[in-house]
């Protein structure tokens, strides 16, 4: 696997990545689905679109035509005279196939499908979609889903999913790329109530055509996006998408979840998922500079924590309004190897000459717990910046809601931000207050809300990371076999079979110079007990037989046999 | 150590506890530091037991008189005629001795100093405390404080902090010991949001007199608390803390911070805590069955679990409302070891009936995206809690807020907490939507809601686990000498040395028959390798002088040193 600087897009790459504008950028659109029924969810479609005040043209079709939002619904395509850029279908899974071919007629290359009901719901889905695919691949088409919620732009108000969107969405720079549209759904709401701004939304449900390599190909190129936040249940080509992330100068917050097991079936029948090893795909993702994250909290504090100017050392000071949170707050730099500088004497006077009081011990954590001047505390984290020996703040406040100190709590927070960004050192700033008030700071303030101080220096920690990252692109892996020709042989040797014996399997592995575990065949318990003593060491057995094909599942593999007791009794339950 | 069952209390504890009870069911109470004045903070103590409707009488001490929400101030503790239950003081520290020495002469046993300014602001801090102490001796006065913010009962509506407090807060059974005031008052913000109800709180500050032994102690035998959360920043007597939660039949949550050295400092300074190793804290909480927590989150969730009927086995039903939050929840589910059971074929034809599409593929986890009638979801979770192999639910919701869903989904919340004590088997329930709404749920509804799956399961986890707890006490070791006369003599020869010599030392413990490394003195370089060369093995070397006590802080320890150089320069940097 090769590794280098910077590589350039390929002509194909920049074909493809042109021609994914178009789900983002089309000159107007077509919704297929629409009726003025009370339950029509197509008509959600429109809806969000004139709501999030989508600049081209919307047009709707439905089998009874009719009118939505004094707009006349066309009962096909073909009465549609105007060319259309896109289109986005929500009808029953069975009519796909049809409403392609009238696409691909009309010239409509760019296709949402939001439906349900294909390979997630067993066989006859899976006909439907091989249909979709070849009528996709007839006329040039490419789609998006199906069984997602589709694209929102916020750059010009493009908005397809079929439930309504909450209003308080605004532009920004994180673009999200949703293999299931509920927790897209989950990640927007999060992301408005923490005052983050979005740019781009795309949920890819069963990824049968476009998939998440070639969005994420999209996002890392997109100019609007900085921030790039991706949830998937599995991997369509584990190996692109490590080539495309690791060249990425963006951020990749990846949220993988189907990690276990007993998650596969659930995920199966959701997006039609299939389960990969979780160790292997943290690995992968690490080695691609890729964030891995596990839940959703972990998401979007990581996601807050790169909005904030990054962090580019380790010498944290700490300022509290209560003694214990002090303590709490120290514990949560100290996990996280973050240091606290002792500050000089010069510098502490210069504070101490501004308070009236005299009942705080000054030192790096700061407990201002007597100290009800809020502009102090202002003072304080500005000088605190100011500092060359200080890389950023965590900053604990806590105040009751209407109380008199609501309104100076909440000038602080706004000063908090502004001092961030003058300064470019971030401030992890939690709260203690009620949930409305901090439902309310978070909506109203341009500065990150962590819950505590530990989610805060969580974020601190991968902002540090984030900082010294530089992308290592991974190439593909060319493969320079050490004998090709024993290769093909086996393999035409073994053409048309559904399974390939295990020597022959370990044969064609060699092939290629690849090291595989020494072995042997044995046919009865005795030869057995004459190749371990050969070995001289503890060996494993596996039955050998095309009928077991997942040995280990089934029993058929033991480990570190040492005797003969044990060899016989392995065979004796083969 | 010896462990054997339920220890009765002795006379001596049974006597303790009694007097502790004056301190939260004090007949009347008698606040001292109390003036008119805007700033005042001891009247904010008087209008906490007015807003929480205290049943006994208020009085008021001021030097400067006047009256106080319609009371008159006393002048001095003499001006009161009647008998005090209990003083509260909040004047500054230079003058609690003598306020002391007054209660003492007025016959007041117990009292709380919420006065600032100790040990914890050094030399001269110390000093009063000493005075304090030796006045309380002389009376046989009991003190919690100083540095706190005193007690608070639900039952009889005593509440002594000195800031405002918050008019959500209502009966329960959780009881709260925190070391730091405001850490506390953080905890009783959360468990009024959470709408979980409080019994007693206290906040022990400093812990000159009375110590979160002995308020441990009452509290395990308080009818009133059934839960027992504690924030602690140092351990006043490790051993006699283990002794007593270990015999505790409640549970009881430790958030122990100053965790690291890093938060010694601070912690010192705040509440005069003295750092202890944190692997140990955390090996002797478990042994005691206490449930130890890091985060103020973990702590929220663990309350919220045993607030629910306990999970008596690993079997879980997962029902969601979108797909993917399914994938999300079986993953969490899968992390913590629980098993999902497949349901028979007539159960799921049984639920099937009462849908009217049939686009959901039934199974365990159940995904109900595409079903709007939530009062079939009521239906479907009082099914599974009927059934034998389930143990508990994970029931995922969302919604929109000012939605048409949002009354139906409400009363679900409300439907789940019934059935939840019905069947008295838990529900982890999470719901994403926003945080005003989850506040509104949180607030009005008899089950707790989870910000996530993962921090669900967690809560389950523990739950699980506390349900097989049984107390089992850990009694006071004995020492079983080997041999008593040489330990003996060996004290005697050091009575009156500040420290005893590390040969002595070494002598002393192994008169007790515990194992010590072997070792011997070296007088130079020279006689240090030869040792070495004796022992035939990598050798640890450090200073044998009574200067140094603290030998590893001060670089005075060297570890595995295998060369004549590496020998030859410890011995020139000591």
């Amino acid at each position: 696997m090769g590794q280098g600087p910077y590589r350039e897009l390929s002509m194909d790459e920049k074909a493809m990545i042109k021609e994914l504008s178009n789900f983002f950028y089309p000159k107007n659109i077509v919704v297929v689905g629409v009726s003025a029924e009370k339950n029509n969810l197509g008509k959600n479609i429109v809806m969000n679109c004139l709501k999030l005040g989508y600049q081209g043209e919307i047009l709707s079709v439905g089998l009874k035509g009719g009118v939505v939002y004094g707009q006349r619904i066309y009962k096909s395509l073909e009465e549609i005279k105007s060319d259309i850029g896109l289109a986005v279908i929500l009808t029953p899974s069975i009519t796909i196939p049809g409403i392609l071919e009238q696409c691909g007629k009309k010239g409509i290359r760019y296709v949402v499908i939001e439906s349900g009901g294909f390979s997630e719901m067993g066989r006859k889905g899976r006909s439907i979609e091989r249909a979709c695919l070849e009528v996709a691949d007839r006329y040039g088409i490419r789609f998006i889903g199906p069984n997602g919620i589709g694209v929102i732009n916020m750059e010009n108000g493009l908005a397809m999913p079929f439930v309504p969107i909450q209003q308080d969405l605004h532009p920004g720079s994180v673009s999200i790329l949703a293999q299931s549209g509920g927790v897209g759904l989950s990640y927007l709401a999060f992301l408005a109530e923490e005052n983050i701004g979005i740019n781009k939304f795309v949920s890819i449900g069963n990824k049968l055509n476009v998939d998440e390599n070639d969005l994420l190909s999209y996002l890392i190129e997109d100019e609007g996006t900085k921030i790039i936040l991706i949830y998937l249940e599995s991997f369509s080509d584990g190996r692109r998408f490590l080539e495309i992330a690791s060249r990425s100068t963006k951020p990749i917050l990846v949220h993988k979840s189907n990690r276990f097991k007993e998650s596969a079936h659930i995920a199966h029948s959701h997006t039609a998922a299939l389960f990969a090893d979780d160790e292997l795909v943290n690995f992968a993702l690490k080695q691609a500079g890729c964030i891995r994250v596990n839940t959703m909290d972990e998401a979007m504090d990581y996601t807050k924590s790169l909005t904030m100017p990054p962090l580019k050392g380790k010498r944290l000071a700490v300022v509290s309004r209560s003694g214990g949170h002090a303590v709490i707050a120290t514990d949560a730099c100290a996990y996280y190897g973050f240091k606290l500088p002792s500050f000089p004497d010069s510098f502490l006077k210069k504070i101490e000459k501004r308070l009236r009081a005299h009942v705080i011990r000054l030192q790096n954590p700061l407990d201002l717990g007597d100290l009800f001047d809020l502009d102090f505390y202002e003072y304080i984290v500005e000088e605190l910046l100011k500092r060359d020996d200080v890389d950023g703040i965590l900053l604990g406040h806590g105040y009751r809601p209407k109380s008199p100190e609501q309104e100076a709590s909440r000038k602080l927070v706004q000063r908090a931000a502004q001092l961030m960004e003058r300064y470019q050192k971030p401030i992890g700033l939690f709260v203690f207050t009620e949930s409305s008030e901090i439902e309310y700071l978070r909506r109203n303030s341009n500065i990150p809300i962590f819950s505590s101080p530990e989610n805060a220096m969580r974020a601190f920690n991968l902002s540090y990371r984030w900082a010294f990252r530089r992308p290592i692109p991974i190439r593909p892996g060319r493969i320079s076999g050490k004998d090709k020709k024993r290769a093909t042989d086996i393999l035409k040797k073994n053409e048309g079979k559904k399974a390939i014996s295990l020597k022959d399997s370990l044969e064609f592995i060699k092939s290629y110079g690849i090291y595989t575990v020494e072995h042997m065949i044995a046919d009865g318990p005795e030869d057995a007990i004459n190749i371990w003593r050969k070995f001289n060491s503890p060996i494993a057995m596996k039955i050998n037989t095309p009928l077991f094909i997942h040995k280990s599942d089934e029993g058929a593999l033991r480990l570190n046999l040492n005797s003969e007791k044990e060899i016989i009794e392995a065979f004796e339950k083969f």
